[in-house]
């Protein structure tokens, strides 16, 4: 694996696609691989702490403290292994290791940053690795300019977010939240809940995006007797679209106006970021529900927490946002008739012993030279995977 | 309907099954029943207030305000209707109106409960409607031995509560409260949320009742590839039973261990009041997750907040209550790891306009004369509907 990216990279450092690459920087690169060619290895994993709860539970291998179970693997093998969740600055202990880290694992949860700057101050690089789905903390140009390999854990946490949609989706529909407040705080209102409560049974619900967690998600939906519909770039499987019963509408545009329930399924890319700004939130159905788990900056921040104040979106809840950790002062915090969570849905128990699997099993094979399966890659040998280009 | 019951009423009070009837009693139902036997009638509502929620929504019919938007309509036909959500106590409406009101609609959201003492007082009671389903709010034996009809709405909201207990399963399994407590609190933890956060995928989901309520949940549960189990009097058809792919557990305590998440779908009876009791909860699974909109009856209300402090019981949600509303010092509401609301799941917008023409509908039949749709009596003629026997 290491020998295959030194020479993918000498190739493409030579191609017109990265012409800007400034000649000290593709020698720097050449200098990275010799190093990377074979060894002894330092694994950066960025997680978040798992403090008093680190112990509470033996499966709970994702945090800081659990180093997704592979420390005694790794060292036995010789390699050097070090966990952290300080991850912003100059100052962090990902900074202090990104000169000499041959891999860097991180999560979308915890998001460390890969920026340009780091990749070019990080001269062993060789592999990134995202335990979970979702990529879009690196700087995945920079990262294919730099011959990188970024991949991820394809699949492991698919069924995880499909189902925390299909919960948010009731949150919202079922107006839990203010019964909710009203159980603990003694309250008693039947009527604070009940005059925006609602069947989902009948409604629109629409998915930007059909992908893996679209495509469960819909499978969800299907008996809830509500009238589906998808966009995406592609079509869903002529046999599949009929099993599900969901409508494909190419115009993403003309769909949502139609939905009650609008669930963002696509990956954060230049295409979608801003995707719902100020116009086109002003274009859907006035009191629609959004159920965001995809990642925060596929929304103007603003924007919704203004409709969410004007009434116009109904109720709003996810488990993205941007930056994260959110700032004590994000405004999706404080606007009315939101469910919103930390960055949660792809990190249940079950999620993390599937991508601290998956992690190991890449880990495995890089070591020995062998390629990652195929739906993993996100940068291959330079080249951005079909979505992100 | 009124003649019919009149009638019933003479050959129940002659029969030995109410024997215990004193000739008092049995001469004061003669009387009542020919003033019930035509003519202007005085009906009485109990519904929970709208308040300030009243007027924001037309559909919003289920609160004392919206009155069911039958009141046009009686009034047109001459009778007096009165509504109210004041229902306890001597000096309550509810209390005033028991002596001269013909019929009752009471709802489980705000239950008028209706005991044998009341039921003695009413002498020109004719009918008592269940605004929704549930109507162990009624003493059942009582107005049984009365000679009185019970009717709900039967159907009217089995949707809505099957969709309330899926939310509330994806609630617990996913740990959902205590990210939205981060989110609002200015806090970000996702370790506090991931040490027990769960995927629902391949667990084992046990309802204890499958009646129209638990099969729709059975259904709506098919694609999450959970092992589904049922209890119940009665096994589902076979073809029914192999499409939703449950399993059938004659012996509700041979089933209840192997759940990992239990959920009450049965009537509270005097067979299911306190069914889960200390001892039971005691051999449940330790971890295990409970959700409730059934009857807040069923369980002892100590043994469940008992069993939550311990974390026997890992998570615990409902809407329903003993009594309702909750006192503010209900232990439910302190209780660790639970996710209540007020009796919220049957009244959605969508439930509330189906019960209301349910409601329109048997008033319509009670004054022609007409039998109801027979799945809708709960006590006709003086007899009991079956499972409540």
């Amino acid at each position: 694996m290491a020998m295959k990216r030194a020479a993918s990279t000498l190739i493409t450092t030579t191609s017109s696609t990265i012409s800007s690459l400034s000649s000290s920087s593709a020698s720097s690169i050449i200098t990275r691989n010799l190093h990377a060619s074979g060894g002894k290895k330092k694994i950066v994993g960025v997680f978040y702490k798992g403090n008093e709860y680190a112990s509470s539970n033996p499966n709970f291998v994702g945090c800081v403290e659990g180093g997704l179970g592979i420390r005694e693997w790794l060292e036995s093998q010789g390699h050097e292994y070090i966990v952290t969740d300080d991850k912003e600055g100059l100052d962090s202990v990902l900074e202090k290791h990104i000169p000499d880290l041959h891999v860097l694992i991180s999560t979308p949860f915890h998001p460390a940053y890969v920026t340009a700057e780091r990749i070019k101050k990080a001269k062993n690089l060789e592999l990134l690795l995202t335990a979970g789905i979702g990529s879009d903390h690196i700087d995945l140009n920079a990262a294919a300019a730099a011959g990188l390999t970024v991949a991820e854990v394809t699949g492991s946490n698919t069924v995880s977010v499909a189902e925390d949609e299909l919960m948010r989706i009731l949150i919202l529909t079922r107006n839990f939240v203010p019964g909710y407040h009203q159980a603990i705080t003694g309250d008693w209102n039947v009527a604070g809940i009940a005059h925006r409560a609602y069947d989902l049974e009948g409604k629109t619900v629409g998915t930007v995006g059909a992908g893996r967690i679209g495509k469960l998600l819909l499978q969800r939906l299907k008996p809830f007797n509500v009238n589906l519909l998808y966009h995406d770039r592609l079509k869903i499987e002529p046999e599949l679209e009929k099993e599900l019963g969901a409508t494909y509408e190419e115009d993403l545009d003309a769909m949502l106006p139609k939905c009650d329930i609008i669930v963002i399924n696509t990956p954060l890319t230049e295409k979608t970021r801003g995707l719902f700004d100020k116009n086109r939130i002003a274009k859907l159905k006035k009191g629609v529900l959004i159920v965001n788990n995809a990642r925060g900056a596929i929304m103007d921040t603003q924007a919704v927490a203004d409709a969410c104040s004007s009434g116009h979106i109904a109720g709003y809840s996810g488990d993205v946002w941007f930056p994260q950790p959110a700032p004590k002062d994000h405004p999706w915090r404080y606007m009315p008739n939101h469910a919103m969570t930390p960055h949660i849905s792809g990190t249940t128990i079950d999620a993390q012993l599937r991508y601290a699997a998956g992690v190991k099993d890449m880990l495995e094979r890089h070591f020995k030279g062998e390629d990652f399966p195929e739906q993993n890659y996100i940068v291959k040998q330079g080249e951005l995977a079909s979505q992100y280009r």
